[in-house]
């Protein structure tokens, strides 16, 4: 009898999550029933909401409850199957949690075409949630039209650089915001964003006074804070925020705080609204139907950031709050 | 010739406003000149943005000077003529500032029948900027529906009482939070809230629990600060946050604070958004002919809170900010 390897939450962290908020299981496997396959999971994809499934907070999903394998969303291979829709061999993606194996009965799992991806990963950026988020988080909720200034932070993340490209290919004005040379040089050269704002280095509200500055109509907002803050300062009237996340205050405990300048939504009639992709997936047909053609014409690409064994997971994790991550941070099976 | 006191701004205030923050001036009277009227100030209409225009903040509006005139909305008559279209007697409507009289070329005055409304001071509430504050952010920005659950901050306020009126007369289940026990039983037994919370008195948390257990659909903001972050841990899908003012924040200064827990926001594919009610001046007569009947049928009236003397505005601004008022606060002249 083979067995399987799982990371459990171990403890509910505090601040940054640390290796030992997890805890290493191995496990038996399971004979399979009928209607049952196997899964190998390959690529786990790392996401900042998975520090808020570790907190007691009531969110769009449960919390993780102590004791229970990580969850994650993951793409894998059949091994075994007892489900004629899911052949060995078949590619599927879906919620596998940090697990080695799992057994499923396909509920939630969707086969796809690893041949046809540039690589399995894009499954689980571009053609995956983190894609669906970009996608619909700026079309349904950010509204914009060509020749509007769009300011994106965690620009060269796996959302953010999406919506960078997304933006572009729909002829807005694109001004990124990430930390460090290097990003910003991603974000403006390979991305193609109008100007980068490099936070870690520059004044944020300073770069966006020069990059826009007649104000700024959509801001696809990732990581709340002070840069929350300082796009408040310069909406245009009728500004639309697209509260993505706050990944900034995920980890600041009672430090956490709200945007100070959210009154300046009175004086520009500005709207700040949140979304969750998961109201989305039944229309994930529409977001391929017209990202393809941007991909194929070479305006929208996805760069993976990826980490090798499931032991390093809570690294993984660890390297989005601290901006190390550069793309879609994945870990490999 | 005959002289007109004014109150000037001499300084911006730090918190709230002291008497010494402006100065009385005696100016004389100058001669009308054809098309100008002389306009005697009845009342005034003391409002929350006040204190924002008594900054060096851009808002909607520029920040009032030093020295200049405070500015002010108010009513009063035509005293003195020399334009056809405002014959002695009138009475009109405009930013008249906090002078005894003025001189104006009519521009920006709107006439109205004093005789026809409970009390003049009617001009300045539910048939001014007050009224049309309550009608269109409800109903432009909260796009409410009947049976929905409404929560309204300063309840017992000029905005927030016709709020609460307007939302019963739609259908709506109203609670409304106000400070005391004396508004409180205003907003619920004269106003027709279903539910009053006493946010001096009461834990707000815990009374929106009681009071709006399955949550709430729509919250008309007036105040900002704890109370916006209570009800944003009680939003409902799709809820609509109406940004009408933060006067919990208005005289905080470098306390300023934003909402803690705007992340709600994402979960609940909630909105926040602010408007202005000068962007609705040119729809006031649909706001008028909506309110008219709720009025005639004992649904909807405004209740007026009057200091008197000039000398008294930066004492009844305070009253503002105190929540020391009781209704639509005027200063009579």
């Amino acid at each position: 009898m083979s067995s399987t390897r799982a990371l459990h939450l171990a403890a509910r962290p505090e601040g940054l999550p640390k290796d030992s908020d997890f805890e290493l299981r191995t496990r038996d496997d399971a004979a399979l029933e009928d209607g049952q396959v196997r899964i190998a999971v390959r690529y786990l994809s790392i996401d900042p909401a998975m520090r808020v499934w570790m907190t007691e907070a009531k969110s769009y999903w449960p919390p993780v409850a102590l004791g229970e394998v990580m969850r994650s969303a993951g793409i894998g291979e059949v091994l075994e199957s007892r489900n004629d829709k899911f052949p060995v061999g078949t590619w599927v993606s879906g919620m596998t949690g940090v697990q080695e194996t799992l057994v499923s009965d396909g509920k939630g799992m969707q086969r796809f075409d690893a041949s046809a991806l540039p690589h399995p990963g894009w499954a689980l950026s571009l053609f995956g949630a983190t894609g669906l988020t970009a996608y619909f988080g700026l079309i349904d909720i950010g509204k914009p039209k060509p020749g509007e200034v769009l300011v994106v932070s965690a620009a060269a993340g796996a959302v953010g650089s999406a919506v960078v490209q997304i933006g572009k290919a729909l002829g807005m004005t694109v001004v990124g915001i990430a930390g460090g040379a290097d990003k910003c040089r991603f974000v403006h050269e390979e991305l193609g964003a109008d100007a980068a704002i490099d936070y870690k280095n520059e004044d944020v509200s300073k770069a966006l006074r020069q990059h826009c500055p007649d104000g700024v109509d959509v801001y696809f907002d990732n990581v709340g804070g002070d840069i929350l803050d300082a796009v408040l300062k310069r909406l245009k009237m009728h500004a639309r925020i697209v509260l993505c996340g706050g990944i900034s205050q995920y980890n600041a405990g009672s430090g956490t705080r709200g945007p100070v300048n959210y009154l300046s939504l009175i004086a520009a009639r500005g709207r700040m609204e949140g979304f969750v992709v998961i109201d989305y997936l039944h229309r994930a047909g529409e977001a391929i139907a017209a990202m393809t053609p941007w991909v194929q014409a070479g305006k929208l690409g996805s760069r993976l950031d990826v980490v090798d064994g499931m032991e390093h997971f809570p690294e993984a994790l660890r390297r989005l709050y601290t901006g190390a991550n550069f793309g879609k941070q994945l870990v490999k099976l």
